[in-house]
């Protein structure tokens, strides 16, 4: 049984499109057919005008709430967000979550097979950017009859692509919320991308990215890639408060070269369990987005790319040690929106969970997206959704 | 011709010791015997009352000033501070640099023949620790007949040695100068850490340690370590300076797998180029030798640490910037230090430049080393050394 709060049972549908006509990316590449999973939670009310777009982030998926199968163990990432009576309630709200295109969740991505040689893509899979995932996701709401999105929200990249859809298509959305998150990446942020690329192409097994038919995968490299983001997301104090300089199952220092540290220990468990959940090309592939995301550069300033958005109401939120997208990133942000005549609400939330804080800082968040949509909700007259028949 | 306030040519000298009986580390395994490499910069005074130690950090080594060659491009790590009329003034000062053990820079180490089998120690190098490091120099001060030194002093890894050094033979040390360190190596630098040890172990070339007679080195592996550290050592701030978003020889986004940013470029250069100039397996023992540092553990509190350090004169300086070892780290030190009773001058630098500060703030770390040292000569009534013969 599933918590009583819990969305349950979630099945993930599939949309495909650009069958015909490719898909157009901004790099001038195309790709034909492009197919996205994605998953919704709650029911569209009759104006369509209670629908929620979350968005994931680097490692993530579309797979936000409820469970696959009875025995999960685990729901979606954002479960605690979104439920019945959660902040994102689905009794009021219509959700809707995909995995983005160059990822390894169903969408298109570079484990797709390329319908020109049968074959996976791997490297052969066009660079894709933050701005072609929103616009996939354009057609899927498209494809759904949704002309306005309530909120488009989501934290790390998932912010990215909520202020992607904010300065670009700032008519089809009335708000959005990025959480933690930047409106252009900084160097250091392309550093250790470029290291988790770097550890992946070193290791022999990538083979160039034509690993899907050998018998290995670069499992090491992708697990060395996935420890640097680890550290990243965590902070000093909190890794203090997890770990300390605990040894783990040993009283003593081994002086030798095995894990001793309960702090290696995790690393390394992490790093090899995502081995098991992540594609090491996507992991070139996502990256590569993030680093070339930058609203500054391709519109001049941050005030012009938000000159069409003064009709969008932002809710922007930063924690105060998230090392990796520190909170002046988002008072930039906020400046920028403020000098653009937009409506801005911001909150840097004091908290020692570093990046990770955007899923941890439960209580906080809940309250602060709650009285949010409470506002949307009253502002714009949303009704809620019929009952469920039965 | 060198620069007119250099120190010039200087030639590394050779030290051994522990050929009978062997040196005990703190492991409980013992070396036989132990080769450290020095230099020494300037000239002892008569009552050997001038003497200053330098030590270095994870991938520096004892050659601190000056040059090996008439063609060096290159002076010592710490060349700025160490010269006539200098920080470190030769013409006052006999300034001593030697290599750490389980280096790779002439010292003892993973890749010196283990005379029990005729072949490189590789991993049955036994571990070594900070403090068998500073009982490895405290052998080097006495083959010198040096019995007290006038300041030990280092950044980094190099500040743990000279903490080492107050804590541990106070009565050997007129005063330590610890500089962008810690007394406590923190989870997180623990993680760095073991992420770089990861990244070596998964290179297949790395072969458990035992490289050295086989055609490949484990390069691709250490140089992911080396660029995990590299991005460590700057801040946001300089990164920004440094490189910001610019692209490395194009005008515009490759949308390819290619070094496309600056800082990438950067990254993948010194990554290599390290591989060029250190070796794995010291990188594996030189590192662990950080994260066992913990003197807050060996005596309890950082207090009892430093309880026989009550004559030991403090100069203890952090960077504003440095996210490795932030200056919170100095401050709890100081605080120690001054609950213990030492004499402590503490400084928090104002810097961009992150870790690196140590090595780049010259102008100001100049002065205040300086104006310390001139007070160590006053109070300690220390005369210089007698003029160069000729």
């Amino acid at each position: 049984m599933f918590p009583q709060n819990s969305i349950g049972l979630v099945q993930p549908q599939y949309f495909t499109f650009a069958e015909d006509e490719p898909f157009q990316l901004e790099s001038g590449a195309s790709l034909s057919p492009v197919t996205l999973v994605y998953e919704t939670y709650g029911r569209l009310n009759a104006d369509k005008s209670n629908a929620i777009l979350v968005v994931h982030a680097l490692s993530g998926s579309g797979h936000a709430a409820g469970y696959h199968a009875e025995d999960d163990d685990k729901p979606g990432w954002w479960d605690d967000c979104i439920g019945p009576g959660k902040a994102f309630d689905t009794d009021q709200f219509f959700v809707i979550s995909s995995s983005v295109i160059g990822s390894c969740y169903g969408s298109t991505g570079p484990m797709s097979v390329d319908p020109a040689t049968g074959k996976p893509y791997a490297l052969r899979f066009p660079v894709v950017t933050i701005g072609d995932m929103v616009n996939a996701q354009i057609k899927l709401l498209d494809h759904l009859g949704i002309e306005k999105m309530l909120c488009v929200t989501g934290g790390s990249m998932g912010g990215m692509q909520a202020l992607e859809w904010a300065a670009h298509i700032p008519d089809r959305v009335v708000s959005v919320i990025p959480v933690a998150t930047t409106a252009r990446h900084s160097p250091m942020l392309i550093s250790f991308s470029e290291v988790g690329r770097q550890a992946i192409y070193a290791d022999p097994y990538w083979n160039g990215g034509d690993y899907y038919d050998q018998p290995h995968k670069p499992d090491a490299g992708l697990a060395v890639a996935r420890m640097v983001g680890h550290i990243t997301y965590l902070s000093e104090e909190s890794m203090h408060q997890k770990f300390g300089r605990r040894l783990k199952g040993r009283e003593r220092f081994g002086y030798e070269f095995q894990t001793e540290f309960e702090v290696e220990s995790y690393l390394k468990y992490n790093g090899n369990n995502f081995t098991r959940r992540f594609d090491a090309n996507s992991y070139l592939y996502v990256t590569k987005a993030l680093d070339y995301f930058d609203l500054v550069e391709q519109h001049g300033t941050l005030v012009s790319a938000f000159e069409h958005s003064t009709q969008v109401k932002f809710l922007v939120i930063s924690f105060t040690s998230d090392w990796l997208y520190p909170s002046y990133h988002s008072k930039e942000l906020v400046s920028a929106l403020t000098a653009a005549g937009a409506d801005v609400t911001y909150l840097d939330i004091e908290s020692s969970w570093g990046h990770d804080a955007f899923l941890l800082e439960v209580d906080t968040m809940t309250n602060l997206l709650g009285s949010f949509l409470d506002r949307l909700v009253r502002e714009e007259g949303i009704v809620a959704p019929e009952p469920p028949i039965g």
